[in-house]
């Protein structure tokens, strides 16, 4: 049980990989945790916009969240046909990448990375920003809390999809709950007061009156109502984590999460317009959000109201989750195309895409510090990727439809273009709007991350065609044996251990002393009395003794200037350092030692050529008590 | 020319040693602003305890200044003698080590790297916090420029002690040159004036008196003014840094600060009196420091004014340079005897010990940060480590002339006797005095250091002990080859090499492929007709392939497991690990490629034994240009 199991758990077999897949009832948390939670601000979102209107633009929330909600639904289908298609995972990227070619899915790889890292930032931070607002005393401890809940989240993803699954299950179903308890409450209220029900707690005065409606503000209005939709594509890029029958049970999931959406959407914009809630500017004193006014106003400002917006702060401080879910699976789906490293594709202890998540985790974190945990400037930036991403999926299935030509193709393919062109159109709409607010950034960001990709790509290319070997070994019973070369400070069991397994390798034998200090006249007489004499009365010749002098005191360069140019002397000689290495019990002991071997070894492989070789000779401290008494005399001496 | 180069100097060749060494007059920057810059603080340290007495304290001031002026007198004999007697450096330790012993001498090392620390970070603290007080805007950046300092000053010492000195004497010797010249003013005007000259600047209102003196406070009042006394042992730590003949040399610069140290200090006590300058409290609005009433009582608050205040805070704050002077030379004489890792005694590329510079940089810069660049709390535990160690290098001294039995012995022994005998009692008074306010944590720390010294000394002697060798190398012209394993992915180049350096080795090869995926298949079929058909044309065995299964997806783990049971089956063999090496061009491309390699030797290194050898085998991508082309198909396949 070391420190590890008790972090993430032990390590879970591959064969029981089913055991660890999810149903649809814990898909619904994993994945729809990011699309739930925008209910709770992609009305408000809309709303805050038709504030110039005064009370006549609550009107208009209506038709606009109908047209979001439209939308929402032509997505849901065309990500349901996605995941029937492509059960492998990935969603936008593999449907853009077998329909569209490689550039499109690119753009869509890049494209959604971005938005992840950002909707981790954004969840974390505006959870705990509504949690310090409304418990003033912790805003100090911003960024404290925000980075433990970013450690929570990746603790409980690299313990397995199946725990976060359990754990997050409770905060989800109590917002969806609540939530709908209060519409059906307002429901029924609006319908007993014959459409006109009085507030239970005091709403703030409308406001006034600035500006006259015109298409461009519904165009944004909309655009900013459509954040409502982002994490919809979710649940298409995980299908592999849902149990058999993973296609059904990805769709059933993706259908509950859609279904509640809506519901949510369509009744908390009713009930706003008919109790007149306008929003509240977020940066003028008296701010309260637009569900905090609505709950108060359906149902008081008592136990539930509390508990219901406890459960708000909670769904969206976790809505970061999602991007836990989807980051790591999107990387390597990537990677198994080789455009990100090759190490997002392995699976750690628990199954999970451990590197994509401490990746993940890093850069969300190294946002949150950056911004001291306040994240709202980055809003703008996010949903941009997200659509992009959604335009690109949906003109990949108009492309699929159009090659399979089933049945009804045509009517598949109009749905899923209308998508396109809307998600398109919104695409454009937010750029345009959010541009200024940092909408370039991300511009800016997708093309160098699709440099990167192709960098990757093709240096996985070069190094494979370099290494690629349709050639046959060459047994070596031919040619003569390398040269041996063996660096030693002083005469110690360490250096003879491998001067004795040099001996082994070769009858050419160099010992090389680095010389800046004092030492070579005592290694003289020792290399003369335990070296030179054995070999000559095991009849053999003795290994050469080298002094190389070292008037910088450096050690490690003389050494390698030597071994390369002995290498250069000897263009048909493989040459191969024994390098003696001191191994000691315990980790700190190795800060009492240098490093020297680990050095010269590193050294001579990044400096060297392909036929020098290094060994690294172990001698081991505890496998060799002490034989013989050394008096403090002697070690002063030799100190 | 690298940035190494550009930052710290090209290196100096050790046979260079004699142009880098300094004379006299470069000595007094180097070791002495430690000393000169406590006549900043010492006389104020004495006579804020006197605030108590009322206007009547002054009056104490000189008998006080007479003691301590005596007792460094006494001081200064005693490292005199101590740099003619041990020119090799090392001073109190050197001294406690000859004559008292081991542990006197390591009780003496400690406090004096205790002192250092502090000093260094006190000082630094103080010149920025004088600084911040007289710009108040800078307060928000007190930690970053202290730390800014410290970077400036490790810098200037790893480019080497010559560049130090040079770099040090303009504001040293401005510090001096106008300290002497407000005492000449002053005692030029007390003559005219009769003895009691007006000041030029109005002096704060006297203090009410409040308290009656006692010995106890006068006790106290001297053993603070002693701080005044830190940095005398400067010199005797750094004899070696002094060009031939280094004694007298060293002894010119002692005798030089010491003199000018004790005009100062005599000279100030005097018009302190003379003029009726109390001392103002430091936690009260108001407060002055006492140089700067004497100043401006002496000159009046002109440019003189503001240019002497001015080299006092650069004199403060570069008072640091002295432990980082002393700090490193000190820890290699320890390292030398072995009770600290032998690093500190290697000779950096500008012939000073740059692991010592290194460590104290960072133990000052954490203690900066930890206490914000605000260190007054430290100052009660710095002067304990000096005084300690002035003891025990005076009570080492009477041991010395004991021994020696010159001409005149016993008077020098009673010299250092009544010196030691003094400094000893400072050291309980402070102790005492100081106990509560922070001295506790220097008894404490001391003992630690202590414990840290002897177990880096058992350290070293049970390495050597189990490493020396006084048998024989046995050549290895009998006994069997050695057992060959060869890890192998993929059939690449990469394992090509690997395995036909293994073939070279030994007729018994093993190749492992460990199997958590789905290449094992493919890998057999390049098996069969890269490696075994050739073996077998050649009349040799073709080596054993082996695929271990990996149900927990681990790499290492199963391989070193097997080469540990392999060497346990096989307790007369050697067993050589061959891992093939990926060898990149630029250092940024080794994060597209895992580094099991390293991490399985490392591995096998620390878990393995002394009959378990590893070998990198590299293959640099870099010579071997692409000879055929690999399509995007192949790569796909691959992937």
């Amino acid at each position: 049980m070391n420190i590890l199991d008790l972090l993430v758990g032990k390590p879970i077999k591959t064969s029981d990989e089913r055991a660890e897949q999810i149903g649809p009832l814990q898909g619904i948390p994993i994945f729809g945790l990011d699309g739930l939670s925008s209910a709770a601000y992609g009305p408000e979102a809309a709303l805050s916009l038709l504030i110039p209107l005064g009370l006549l633009g609550v009107q208009y929330i209506v038709p606009v969240s109908a047209a979001i909600i439209t939308l929402l639904i032509i997505v849901y289908f065309s990500y349901r046909q996605t995941i029937a298609a492509y059960p492998g995972g990935g969603g936008s990227y593999t449907v853009a990448r077998y329909n569209l070619g490689a550039y499109p899915s690119l753009l869509a790889a890049a494209a959604l990375l971005t938005d992840y890292i950002l909707t981790a930032a954004v969840g974390i931070s505006a959870g705990v920003g509504a949690l310090v607002s409304a418990v003033p005393s912790l805003l100090p401890h911003t960024v404290v809390i925000c980075v433990g809940i970013l450690v929570i989240i990746t603790v409980i993803n690299l313990r397995g999809v199946r725990e976060a699954g359990s754990i997050f299950t409770v905060p989800t179903y109590l917002f969806v709950g609540t939530l709908l308890i209060t519409i059906g409450g307002g429901l029924i209220r609006t319908f007993l007061s014959g459409g006109h029900p009085a507030p239970l707690a005091p709403l703030p005065p409308p406001p006034a009156v600035t500006q006259a409606v015109t298409l461009w503000l519904l165009l944004k209005v909309f655009s900013s109502g459509c954040t409502a939709l982002t994490g919809v594509e979710a649940v298409s890029n995980g299908v592999k984590a849902f149990r058999e029958p993973g296609v059904k049970n990805a769709q059933r999931s993706l259908t509950v999460i859609i279904f509640l959406l809506a519901v949510l959407l369509a009744g908390i914009s009713y009930l706003v317009k008919v109790y007149g809630i306008a929003a509240t500017d977020p940066g003028q004193p008296g701010y309260q959000s637009l569900l905090s006014m609505l709950i108060a106003a359906v149902f008081g400002k008592g136990v539930f109201y509390y508990l219901t917006i406890a459960s708000i702060l909670l769904v969206l401080s976790l809505s970061a989750n999602t991007a836990f879910a989807d980051f790591p699976r999107l990387c390597k789906a990537i990677a198994q195309n080789n455009y990100l490293p090759h190490a997002f594709a392995y699976r750690g202890r628990r199954l999970v895409y451990t590197y994509g998540i401490l990746v993940l985790a890093v850069l969300t974190g190294v946002l949150l510090i950056a911004f001291g945990g306040v994240t709202d400037r980055l809003i703008p930036l996010y949903a941009v990727g997200a659509f992009l991403a959604f335009t690109l999926s949906q003109f990949g299935m108009v492309v699929h439809w159009r090659k399979k030509r089933g049945p009804h193709w045509f009517k598949s393919a109009m749905v899923n273009g209308l998508g396109g062109t809307v998600t398109g159109i919104t695409v454009m709409v937010v750029l345009v709007a959010k541009f200024i607010d940092g909408a370039w950034i991300t511009l800016l960001f997708i093309p160098m991350l699709i440099v990167f990709f192709r960098i990757v790509r093709s240096h996985y290319h070069a190094v494979l065609v370099a290494t690629n070997a349709c050639v046959p070994v060459v047994p070596a019973n031919h040619g003569r044996p390398p040269i041996v070369v063996v660096p030693i400070d002083r005469w110690s069991q360490v250096s003879k251990q491998a001067l004795e397994f040099a001996s082994r390798l070769s009858k050419e034998i160099i010992a090389i002393h680095v010389e800046p200090g004092e030492h070579a006249e005592l290694l003289h007489e020792d290399w003369e009395r335990y070296v030179e004499r054995p070999f000559r009365d095991a009849g053999a010749e003795p290994p050469q003794f080298l002094v190389l002098p070292s008037p910088y005191r450096f050690i490690i360069v003389p050494l390698v200037q030597y071994v390369l140019e002995l290498s250069e002397k000897h263009p048909d000689r493989r040459i191969v350092v024994v390098i003696p290495e001191l191994v000691e019990d315990r980790w700190y002991e190795y800060f009492l030692h240098n490093q020297r071997g680990r050095l010269l070894e590193w050294t001579l492989l990044v400096k060297g050529n392909q036929r020098i070789f290094t060994v690294s000779s172990p001698y081991h401290v505890s496998e060799n008590p002490p034989r013989e008494k050394v008096t403090s005399q002697t070690l002063a001496e030799k100190g």
